[in-house]
């Protein structure tokens, strides 16, 4: 039996729900039916639209006394009659309550009115008592989008209404036109009153409207375009105004100037816009500009019409006999783990890192990557590169380039992404907090994502984001802000887990840990700082004979200490103990958040002290490094020295070689780990996007 | 393959995706791990939770140059080595990089410290180079909700932490507490700062602590509950001060003044809060109170956590060593379609409407329905007791009661649904249009809800609201605000669809739409007013020879009109054209999004004319009425007479009768048609919620 046509009062039969176990059946294609009237004794004009169906009720135009009808029509028009009468041909057929006509035709008209169709109304003797006829015109209209995700814009896509995501899923994709196609005196596109630039084009999403029928409307029938208030904050269409849209050069694309070609037909101040009826068969392009990112009250889907108005009497509004509808979801902004190839390495010139810049410099154009400088006069002395900005980037089938998330940090870095990143085909987007205590915890090196994960087989094919705040358990701490973390979670598809930082003085998490790609299990490790891992060590090395070996041996005198001194620190010790079971509190997250075992883990060698009753590195902080492909840049320890080398340097070589992995040691002490920051902190990696598409996650 | 296990890097290897068609699996149930440490030549206490286990790093803790270990323990204290040794029994074994050591325990301790676990570690000769001790105390511990939906509180439901709709779902419930323990002096019970009657307790989720376990906590451990910042807005938690909380007897329930014994523990000012340890097998009785209903910027879910802190150094914050997690949905705000039974109807009485309530309180009362009149003092001469309120029900396994939904309309009745229904067990909600304009489309009139339906396959158990606005394509038009469009989209269970109603001059659907009981088919018909069935009506009149009847016939000269001028009037004639083709509009949408076909609707033959280039009823407004689970209250049309009966009663009259529903004629010509409204839009219903409970929805 057919669900939709079952007899149904749930009230009373609720255990009719019990045989249908799933709500959600399969959207079953259905033409949509629209109610026409017809009427007696004088000729009507209609308008009817490929693939749909006209119904109206024999009876209710009837005239008085009627007992019979007939129907006629040309031939391009086929009819039917429901219920069907048990005569058939043109022969008078008898009229009842519910006797309703559906009328359908396969093709758009040439010429307007070129078919008709005539009902004739017959009395108890087959006398004549009236005549409905109406002319009709057929036209196909098709509002069309990329909706099988191929860059192509296909013709009418049934799914084309809807949204779902997966390698199986449907519905068209929208960026967040957020780069801006100036580099002088530029904004964001997206706040650009027009079309700048035809390249802008590029970063919006092609839609077009298909149309086939006679040289014009019949009059009074036009075609409206419209979005809801709702969506209106989040998208803008733009058209071409040329009417020949499809013939439209490659050539356009690329030159300026053409500026006025491209009108706004919706946004926040018009909902709803007529569109011009170009005739025959036309195509005519739309753009469509995403505005805002998903966030806590965006979902991320927008929706766009368009309708066919019917003229009514003069002073009423024109009634939509036709709507089309197609739907977008606004990308994402993806995060790009260490796993991914970097593409450009940025870092901050200030007036005392010169050995730093040096040694960074040797490592990105040594492994051929692209290196670049942040001056003094844009950096303003904030060499934190990590903290005041992060990378990521958006994608579609037709278009995608990177996007900056601005930290609301803002030190003396502030300027820098939207000054010097923000560009062609370079985005920008940040978050402001307006009631909200910004802290230290809104840096960007508190703001991380996972490689590719599966848990509990549930797969994270782009990783999950990792943020450090207060535990939940206290009472007061500090935490990354709101709205920072709203958007996080509003992008879905690298679903954020929260480890607890709070107990370090900086507060991030790229304190404590860090991944590595490796050759073998899930792809990568993770790096865990190792309080438990660096006593160890400096056991091993005392028990030795190598007590008396120095830590930070050639930085003055004032710095050295001995591995008999560190151990005997009774403090020191408590301290660490603390730091490791903070540590092991934030392993625990991990390994469950994201289905790792012990053997995924590496713990490195490194101690804490404590200032302020918050936790800092005792020496540069190696897992607070930077990764490029296999060759990692480290925060050089200045350890022990056995043998002349360096006993933290060769258990970290060692560990990381084991993953076929190269140590890069470089010199941060006095510019950077003195400053409680290390290599990590002080550079910024921008990424090649996953090649994996966002949209074909199963979510 | 365990996929969890699966050695995977996406990116390296993007068809490994291909295989896993679906992205969430079931929840495995895996036991919470805790990285735990072992301090050498010291002996230390642990705290273990029964059903978690402790992870030891035996090469972690190992002093340099360990070879083999061995294990030793209490009887209660089980123990496993991995990767498990070739060796077996309490020999030395070979300690190697990655050796675990994984400890359970079965039962609660009865008294701290009465377990023990020691590491002996050995050197290459076996000779002992170190010992670690832990003292074990074990203690169970359970934050337990109704996942399971049957009013009771079961014990550590596996599905606590998670919610899921549908008959095999699982998840708590949670109430706004929006009814008032007091009807003088009141406020809504979530506005009060304290539980003021005990009975309050009663709109209250029952939340349990039940824990096992030594009369107390070692030393320095406590237990605390905490909820998000997000969260805090939603929900408040109360518990029992009372330490026998599981004896406590009904008796309290139902007397006040207990009040001081149901302190605060969580809420705006209180994200986190220290709960007491019973000690022994203890219950503590906790009483969990939703503050908002979902909304566009909140879903509906909340989750309560309670953890175990262990004791840091001094100076440090205590750290979280397990966490047990509840998570509640917000009970939705649910409409009640004509369908179901009546409790109450709703007037008003004013200075001119004595024979309207001597009418409505016959119909009400013979039919066994409490009536309730609102007097002018209080409705102030504002008779559109359907405009200003909409009665719903909120519901849960342990509690329901209805809730007002007072409208922005705001006219003279704006105190009526606070200050008098507003009360114990009657719950109150409003929306507040702060940027908008509110026009008439927000008076409740316009929106109504359908009975259950199933459309292409979907259920709506619930039915779908209906509400009326301005045509998406209309450039200007009168809309409902967007507060109460997103309050009402948010509720999720009953699906809104928005019908076109601004082409009336006041704007309501219930002008032109209203559902009644049907023995058959889907349980339910359609009616809707039809000028092309009032016209059919009317012409079939004429041509019987009754053309001079008059309609409004006894009403005064002025207002009489026969059927052939009726018939005559070309304007009249045009203007129920443009009307008709608006009703149809309207037609197609709801047999698209209700699943109806032309057998469930009923035409009803209503006239319109137009005002102010909108329509209103040329006569009293028979869809307009009252449904009272077979009678109905119809607007007295006052038609032509034939034969000395109105041809207009006697035509809705037969198609009601086919349905086993009996018609009762009001008259409201002076006192609500004249004044553009008509028995429904001055009445109001309050109905018994439906027995189908919303949470077993399949969403």
């Amino acid at each position: 039996m057919d669900v939709s046509q079952e007899q149904v009062s749930m009230t009373r039969y609720p255990n009719l729900l019990q045989h249908l176990n799933k709500r959600k059946a399969t959207d079953m294609p259905v033409l949509h039916q629209q109610t026409f009237r017809l009427d007696i004794d004088k000729t009507s004009r209609a308008l009817y639209v490929v693939g749909t169906v006209l119904k109206a009720n024999l009876n209710r135009s009837a005239p008085p006394s009627s007992k019979y009808f007939s129907v006629q029509c040309s031939p391009r028009v086929q009819y039917r009659i429901t219920p069907p009468p048990p005569e058939s041909g043109t022969l008078p057929t008898t009229l009842n309550g519910n006797t309703m006509l559906l009328i359908t035709m396969d093709t758009a008209s040439e010429v307007e009115n070129d078919c008709k169709l005539s009902v004739m109304y017959y009395g108890e003797k087959t006398e004549v008592l009236g005549k409905a006829v109406v002319h009709l015109t057929a036209v196909e209209i098709s509002l069309d989008v990329d909706a099988d995700r191929d860059g192509q814009v296909e013709r009418n896509n049934p799914n084309k209404g809807s949204w779902m995501w997966g390698p199986n899923g449907h519905g068209a994709i929208l960026l967040v036109n957020c780069d801006s196609e100036h580099t002088y005196g530029k904004r964001r596109d997206s706040e650009s009153a027009e079309v700048t630039r035809v390249s802008d084009l590029k970063d919006m999403s092609p839609m077009v409207l298909r149309t086939s029928g006679p040289a014009k409307l019949p009059a009074g029938y036009k075609l409206t375009m419209h979005i809801s208030q709702g969506d209106a904050e989040s998208v803008r269409v733009f058209r071409t105004r040329s009417t020949a849209g499809m013939h439209q050069t490659l050539k356009n694309l690329f030159y300026k100037s053409f500026v006025k070609d491209y009108p706004l037909v919706l946004g926040s101040e018009d909902l709803s816009k007529e569109v011009p009826y170009l005739g025959g068969n036309a195509e005519m392009k739309f753009y469509v500009e995403g505005l805002r990112f998903p966030d806590k009250d965006f979902e991320g889907l927008i929706s766009i019409s368009l309708s066919l108005l019917e003229p009514s009497s003069q002073g009423f509004p024109e009634t939509p006999i036709f709507t089309d509808r197609v739907v977008f979801r606004v990308a994402p902004w993806i995060m790009t783990p260490n796993t991914l190839n970097p593409v450009e390495v940025f870092i901050c010139s200030t007036s005392d890192n010169y050995q730093f810049l040096k040694g960074m410099k040797r490592l990105v154009e040594n492994n051929g990557y692209k290196l670049k400088v942040c001056h003094e006069y844009m950096n303003r002395g904030d060499r934190w590169m990590q903290d005041e900005i992060e990378f990521g980037y958006i994608d579609s089938p037709h278009q995608h380039f990177p996007v900056v998330l601005d930290s609301p940090r803002d030190g003396q870095l502030q300027d820098f992404p939207y000054d010097v990143l923000l560009g062609p085909d370079f985005g920008y987007v940040t978050r402001t907090a307006y009631n909200e205590e910004v802290s230290s915890l809104d840096s960007f090196g508190n703001l991380e994502v996972s490689p590719p994960v599966i848990v509990n087989g549930t797969i994270y094919p782009l990783g999950r984001i990792i943020i450090g705040v207060a535990f939940p358990t206290a009472t007061k701490g500090r935490n990354m802000t709101k709205v920072v973390q709203d958007f996080l979670w509003a992008q879905k598809v690298q679903e954020p887990i929260a480890l607890f930082s709070d107990w370090l003085l900086v507060g991030h998490v790229d304190e404590f840990m860090t991944f590595v790609p490796a050759p073998d299990k899930k792809g990568f490790r993770l790096l865990l700082a190792s309080p438990d891992a660096g006593y160890k060590l400096f056991r091993g090395l005392q028990k030795d004979g190598h007590g008396q070996a120095k830590m930070f041996d050639g930085l003055g005198e004032k710095e050295e200490i001995t591995v008999d001194e560190i151990l005997s620190d009774d403090k020191l010790r408590a301290e660490n103990n603390y730091v490791q079971s903070c540590i092991d509190w934030n392993r625990d997250v991990l390994k469950r958040e994201l289905g790792l075992d012990d053997d995924d883990i590496i713990d490195l060698p490194i101690l804490f002290h404590v200032m302020e009753n918050r936790a800092v590195a005792y020496y540069p902080d190696m897992v607070n490094m930077i990764v490029l492909g296999k060759n990692l840049g480290i925060p050089k320890p200045f350890g022990p020295k056995v043998d002349g080398r360096c006993a933290l340097e060769a258990e970290m070589t060692s560990l990381m070689e084991g993953l076929g992995l190269s140590c890069t040691y470089i010199d941060d002490f006095a510019s950077y780990h003195k400053l409680l920051g290390e290599v990590h902190c002080g550079s910024n990696v921008r990424r090649e996007p996953f090649s994996f598409k966002w949209w074909n996650l199963e979510m």
